[in-house]
């Protein structure tokens, strides 16, 4: 492993108290700091900063997390909050500090499950891609149900991502099957994928851990159980490169063959337009 | 199951001979049209038909597929061939045929493997979809490599498939994280998912088998071994329906929320201006 990425995993408990949320992803984000390996790069999982308070961009919590991504010296993905938006509501944000502890940029889920849309959540617009410069790699941020939409973790990869987050609070009714849906994001945009859950009971949910990392060829690089668990996972960034440049296995470089046919997606970006949603059970007038 | 689709599944060996592959696939689905669930629809596999010899659209081995669709009265998606193109050399291509023996369509695989362009492959250009009428239902074909990339399973869905059809001959040395993609399609598109497979050795590959029928909510529906098997899948149609419309289990109905949200895709077909592209180890200048 000639160019390795050292990354954080902290599955955390949430509590509805961001102090305690915060103070907790302090105390394992230390802890992983003090460890041999130490991470370039510490991530935590969706609503693990904030799940009911509505944050200021510029209040308290967010100082918090720049002094302390500052005082590690790392880049810290710390989880998401409930952000207030300008024009009022607020957004699922997903803010990226960087090692100095500037705001290196703010990720808000662009696909609302209805349960957050009826809380008055607001969808965002943006993508974000952020690089680390040793080992320079470009990560891509998403939250939760935008998985499920691969054109989502595509555009993060035609962005230049090599390693695509994704930030979850996902409840054990989640049916197993949805795993799959990681191993085809990272096997399809030929990159490491990085799946971050929160592993607590909350509310009526019980949050189901399963913390996952999958490689560029769809292995399974690591996986949480169910309980809270920090650890340091270190990622072959050559092997990424490799695999992207020339293929591996019986796999060809699937991404060049994106390249060189680019097949034509008539209705991307029109949807709507669709002739799924002309007929039913759709038809455009839903909900 | 209150609207149910039989679907006849040939996973076929396959001989370098193509009227010994017409030869078996016609016996295989009499023996399926003779079974109480009468199937609407046969499939076979990837070059099941004509592995080696160029065929001609209007050939003999079309005509006996015509002539065999029509006699069983079945919709008949054969497997695929090397059909001749106009302008000379061929395509990966595999027809439609109606019961009534008409030539409903033919879909050639839009990103050919890389070995295949090197033996002279032309890429196809379009989308196929195709309808029966009873019971009603949508399909959407595709071969093989294309499944990698999700822009074609969504193109196909959003131009209203509600079953997805991919025709294969992979061989075991496909890591078994492929079957991934399967599920993750048919779970993001909400959609039936038929994989078909030649099991058979060929050449110095052995074909593996495990053509795969998964459900809208990624349930395994079947599965076959790696030895040649004929069977009958029947499909829930109102399920399926019901899954788009309503969603199920802890799910939304994710296709709705595709029509909501519909998340910006700035790169979608223009792939090639992707920063991803833009800088090492890509750069577009390979091949």
């Amino acid at each position: 492993m000639s160019t390795p990425l050292h990354v954080g995993l902290i599955q955390m408990e949430i509590s509805p108290e961001t102090q305690t949320n915060i103070d907790t992803l302090e105390a394992k984000a230390e802890a992983l700091c003090n460890d041999p390996r130490r991470p370039q790069l510490i991530i935590g999982v969706e609503f693990g900063i904030a799940p009911h308070h509505i944050e200021d961009p510029e209040g308290p919590a967010m100082q918090r997390l720049s002094r302390l991504a500052a005082r590690l010296g790392v880049w810290l993905v710390p989880g998401s909050l409930k952000l207030a938006e300008p024009g009022g509501g607020f957004s699922n944000a997903a803010p990226v500090f960087a090692p100095d502890g500037r705001l290196a940029g703010t990720y808000k889920k662009m696909v609302p499950w209805d349960t957050d849309l009826e809380k008055g959540t607001l969808p965002g617009r943006d993508y974000l891609v952020f690089d680390i410069e040793k080992p320079q790699v470009r990560f891509g941020l998403q939250i939760c149900f935008d998985a499920d939409f691969p054109e989502i973790s595509r555009t993060l990869t035609l962005m230049g991502a090599e390693v695509l987050i994704q930030l979850s609070m996902d409840p054990d009714s989640i049916p197993d099957s949805y795993q799959h849906i990681k191993y085809a994001r990272a096997i399809e945009n030929q990159a490491y994928y990085i799946y971050m859950n929160g592993a607590c009971d909350y509310g009526h949910y019980h949050l189901a851990g399963g913390s996952l990392v999958v490689s560029p060829e769809g292995q399974r690089i690591f996986e949480a159980g169910e309980r809270p668990t920090a650890t340091i996972v270190s990622l072959d960034l050559d092997r990424l490169r490799h695999c992207r440049a020339a293929g591996s296995w019986d796999q060809v470089a699937q991404l060049q063959a994106l390249y060189d046919h680019a097949p034509s997606q008539p209705l991307a970006g029109n949807e709507q337009a669709g002739a799924l949603f002309q007929r039913p059970p759709f038809g455009g007038t839903q909900k």
